[in-house]
């Protein structure tokens, strides 16, 4: 590996151990956004609002112990929906985080796709980036829905990363000018898709994460997916785009 | 090791991975507590009241993918008094946990013992089993407090464990009546202090933790002192007292 950096774009450092930081620092990953989450679906708008707190406070000050730059996201995830979710929006316009997320849809019901809106509206009007999930199941319609969200507010193309994109939905996601977040996790994208995605589009605007977090073992996914693309001969400039370079400057960090 | 099964009677589950855990249940931790702690002062009382919800729902479905039987213990502590607390404790009267923990002083101010006795006067009306915290600083003086509330609220021997004591404070604390808590971590107890301690007191109303959370690394403490028991010749059913026993009988699991 030695000398490519990685900004991993997407993971829960939450779900992840202070030892477990060190050794993503260890194997080159320099930066992580830790996008909200909360593994049940809370009852009170202050637990987002206290865990954007803990994002920006406690997080931070674990990664700095790791040697991990963590970039906190603040965010309405759609499972994460909670009564009264508009105190949470007034946070957002009061905090002023430097990114939104994780937001997106899950299933398009309606109360979704209006918390989706609410925090997209203000992302335009704060001029912050998204990092916008899309789900495992139905993830073509779902994407579909996502996008005319997008549109039907003309949210700024550039201010978007679509997440977890699949080799059926990354087409129209770069074609539309979107940029695309490319999860390497059992389930998600391998490193073979990865490899096929960046010989097809080439490596602008797109950037990879792991998407670790809670539940999920692998917090390296990243690196090894960087191992495999220099194996296979891609060049190292297109490597460090899609590893670090767009998502550092996406994310203005 | 292999046949001593050890229950971690204090541990913080969310700041260990879903690896993490795998290994802890490999090494041979069977059962632990999973005590509420929030890493920032939560400003609202539903973030700890979504914590108890995601302890109860989401620690213990981590546990059971891990081979290891997570006991969730709600309550208060001394560094995590939000405004409104009161609404804490009657979630905490309604939902009935099977543990209160951690709760306890930290500096003893005046709204410290306000809550502790509020959560104690609760567990002793509604037979709860508590683990009390004592801090690291001015640890002698800030148990005797502790002590004092206890006292004044003719709180059931039976029912408190005093956790991470020390060398110095462990005499009085079973004279007493109380179990105590044997924390080994670095900074707390050794495994050479465990192995003083049971030598000077037997192994009655004394279970061993690591405390293992959300910055610390070493989760398998506990591991590590029964082994170094094991080799110093302590009794096999004097080490499955403090390594299992007591706090499955203490806890009523």
């Amino acid at each position: 590996m030695g000398h490519i950096e990685i900004y991993d774009s997407h993971i829960h450092s939450e779900g992840r151990s202070q030892k477990e930081l060190s050794e993503m620092s260890n194997s080159g990953i320099k930066t992580v956004n830790s996008c909200a989450f909360y593994p049940v679906r809370p009852r009170y708008p202050g637990t987002l609002i206290d865990l954007f707190r803990k994002l920006e406070e406690f997080e931070t000050y674990r990664g700095e112990k790791a040697g991990l730059k963590v970039v906190p996201a603040f965010g309405i995830h759609p499972r994460c929906i909670p009564e009264n979710w508009h105190e949470v929006i007034d946070f957002l316009e009061e905090s002023q985080p430097k990114i939104f997320g994780e937001i997106g849809l899950e299933t398009a019901e309606k109360a979704e796709v209006e918390v989706l809106k609410a925090q997209l509206s203000l992302a335009k009007k704060l001029d912050i980036p998204c990092i916008i999930h899309t789900p495992r199941g139905n993830k073509a319609e779902i994407t579909q829905k996502t996008l005319k969200s997008l549109e039907e507010l003309r949210f700024p193309e550039q201010l978007a990363v679509i997440d977890h994109v699949s080799l059926e939905t990354v087409s129209e996601i770069l074609n539309r000018g979107y940029h695309a977040g490319l999860t390497v996790e059992e389930g998600k994208l391998s490193e073979r898709d990865v490899l096929e995605i960046i010989e097809k589009f080439g490596p602008e605007r797109l950037m990879i994460n792991s998407d670790t977090g809670f539940t999920s073992l692998d917090y390296l996914s990243t690196v090894r997916a960087v191992s495999f693309l220099l194996e296979k001969g891609v060049e190292m400039e297109e490597i460090k785009r899609i590893a670090f370079e767009n998502a550092k400057e996406f994310f203005r960090v």
